[in-house]
C-alpha cells in the first residue's frame, strides 16, 4: 500500500484530525468542493473557463463518494479528509470530522490541485518558500482581475504571494510552469498595485509575510478562488475541506509534471 | 473587429464552406462537441480526467449557442463553423452547413483546444511539420493506453505523430510544453511499438507521412480522442465540427501560452 493510501486509512480511522501538510511526502494533496448535481455543470464550466485558479484533478459521479482509482484508489470522500466545512447560503454552518450523516445521492465532488505540489518543486529547486520557513499560511489576495463567470459563479481572481530573491525569479517561473495542473507559472511578478493590491503586507486570507530587500513579490493563481466564488454565489449547500485538511492522493507530485 | 470575428461572420454568411486551416492566422481554432445536457457532466468528467487529449477551452450554458465572450465574442455555434457532423447511436447520420434546424434547448457545447496552435509555434521555432509541408492531414493512431473512463465514455488514448529531426526533438518538447491547453508536451518519443502501434506508416486516422532517416517519431495526445470515445459510447445524439472545419476564436495562439 502506498503512503497516500496509508494516510487516508489513518484519517478514516480517526487517528489524524490535524492539517495534512507533511503527511505522505511527495504525494499530491487535493482541495475538495462538493456541490449538489444541480450546480455541478455550472461549476465545471467555471473551472474550465478559469484553469489557472481552478485546476480540476477529478470529478466524481453523482452520489458516489469515490474519486477515480487513478487519483486515489479506494478513497472515500465522506471519511478520508480530517476535517470538513459545510456552507449553507454561502455562510459557514458547521465543521465536521466526517460526512457520513450528510451525504446525499446527488452530491458531486470536485478535487482540485493544490500549491503544495509546486512548493515542493520550488524547495527542491533551491528556492526558499518564506511561509513554509515561517510555519505560517501563504498570504492570499483578492485582485482587480475578474474571473470568467459561469452561471452563478463569478468573482475576482484570488492570488497567493511568495517573495522570491530577484535572481531566482526566472527559475521559480520555469519550475512552476511545469505544473499546469497545480496553477502553473505565476500570473504576475512584482508591482502589487497593478493587481489592485493596496498593501502586500495585508493579505485578504492567510498570514502576512514580509518582502525583504532584494526580493520580488511573485503571484500565482490560487485555489481559494473557486471556494470564494462558490461562497459568494450563496449556494444552498456546499461542502469543502477545512483549510489545510486535504485529500491525500496516490498520485505523486512528480506525476503532475508536464 | 478582429480577424477571428471577421472569419466567423464570413462563415455565418455562407461565404466559406471549406476547412479553416489558414483562416485568420494566429487565432485559436477550436474543436466542437455538442451533447444533450444529460450526457454533459459525464463528458466534462472525462475531459477533467484526461486533460492531455481533452483540453477544454469552454463549455456553454445548456441551450445557449454562445461561448464565453473571452473566447469568441458574439459567436453563434449554430452557424459559425463551415460544416457539422451529426452522429446518432455513434454512427455518422448527416453532414450539415448549419445547426439552425437541429438546435435543442438542452444542448451543451464543448470547445476543445486544437494542435493548430502548437504547430504554428513549432514552425515559428524552426521545426519542420511534415504534414503541413505535404498539405495533408496529421497521422493519428489508437494506442494501447486506456483513458481514465467516466460514465459511458471510455476508450484508448489517440495520439498524433510528427516526425522530427533528432537534434530538434528537445526544442519540440519545450515549445509544446508551453501550451498545456492544446495537448502540451509529447506523451511519447520514439518506439511506436511501446504504444501498441504496429506500423507507424499506417495510421488509424489521417494520412500516412514518412519518417525519414535521422528523424524520430514524436507522439502528442490528440483531440480525436474525445470524439472517438464519444462515438464508441453510442450516444443517441452528438454533433461535432466536420474534420478541419473548426470554430475560429478571438483568442490568439499566443494567449494560450503558459
Amino acid at each position: 500500500m502506498n503512503a497516500g493510501a496509508e494516510a487516508r486509512l489513518l484519517i478514516r480511522s480517526g487517528g489524524w484530525r490535524r492539517p495534512t501538510a507533511g503527511l505522505a511526502p511527495g504525494h499530491v494533496q487535493a482541495n475538495l468542493a462538493i456541490l449538489p448535481q444541480a450546480d455541478a455543470l455550472d461549476f465545471a464550466r467555471f473551472c474550465f473557463r478559469n484553469p489557472r485558479p481552478c485546476p480540476v484533478l477529478d470529478v466524481t459521479e453523482p452520489g458516489s463518494p469515490h474519486p477515480s482509482a487513478a487519483l486515489a484508489a479506494g478513497a472515500d470522500l465522506r471519511t478520508d479528509l480530517p476535517r470538513y466545512r459545510v456552507y449553507r447560503g454561502g455562510e459557514l454552518a458547521a465543521e465536521l470530522d466526517d460526512l457520513n450523516a450528510l451525504w446525499q445521492d446527488d452530491f458531486v465532488a470536485f478535487l482540485l490541485g493544490c500549491s503544495f505540489t509546486f512548493e515542493q518543486a520550488l524547495i527542491e529547486g533551491g528556492i526558499p518558500v518564506r511561509h513554509v520557513e515561517c510555519g505560517c499560511n501563504v498570504p492570499m489576495f483578492r485582485t482587480n482581475r475578474a474571473c470568467q463567470p459561469a452561471g452563478p459563479f463569478a468573482g475576482p481572481l484570488v492570488v497567493s504571494m511568495r517573495p522570491i530573491p530577484a535572481a531566482l525569479v526566472p527559475r521559480a517561473v520555469t519550475i512552476t510552469a511545469r505544473y499546469p495542473q497545480v496553477h502553473g507559472a505565476p500570473v504576475h511578478i512584482g508591482d502589487p498595485a497593478a493587481l489592485g493590491i493596496a498593501d502586500v503586507l495585508r493579505p485578504d486570507y492567510g498570514d502576512a509575510v514580509p518582502v525583504q530587500p532584494g526580493e520580488v513579490p511573485v503571484f500565482w493563481a490560487c485555489g481559494v478562488t473557486p471556494q470564494a466564488v462558490a461562497q459568494s454565489a450563496r449556494l444552498p449547500l456546499m461542502i469543502t475541506h477545512a483549510p489545510g485538511h486535504m485529500l491525500i492522493c496516490d498520485t505523486l507530485n512528480r506525476d503532475l509534471e508536464g
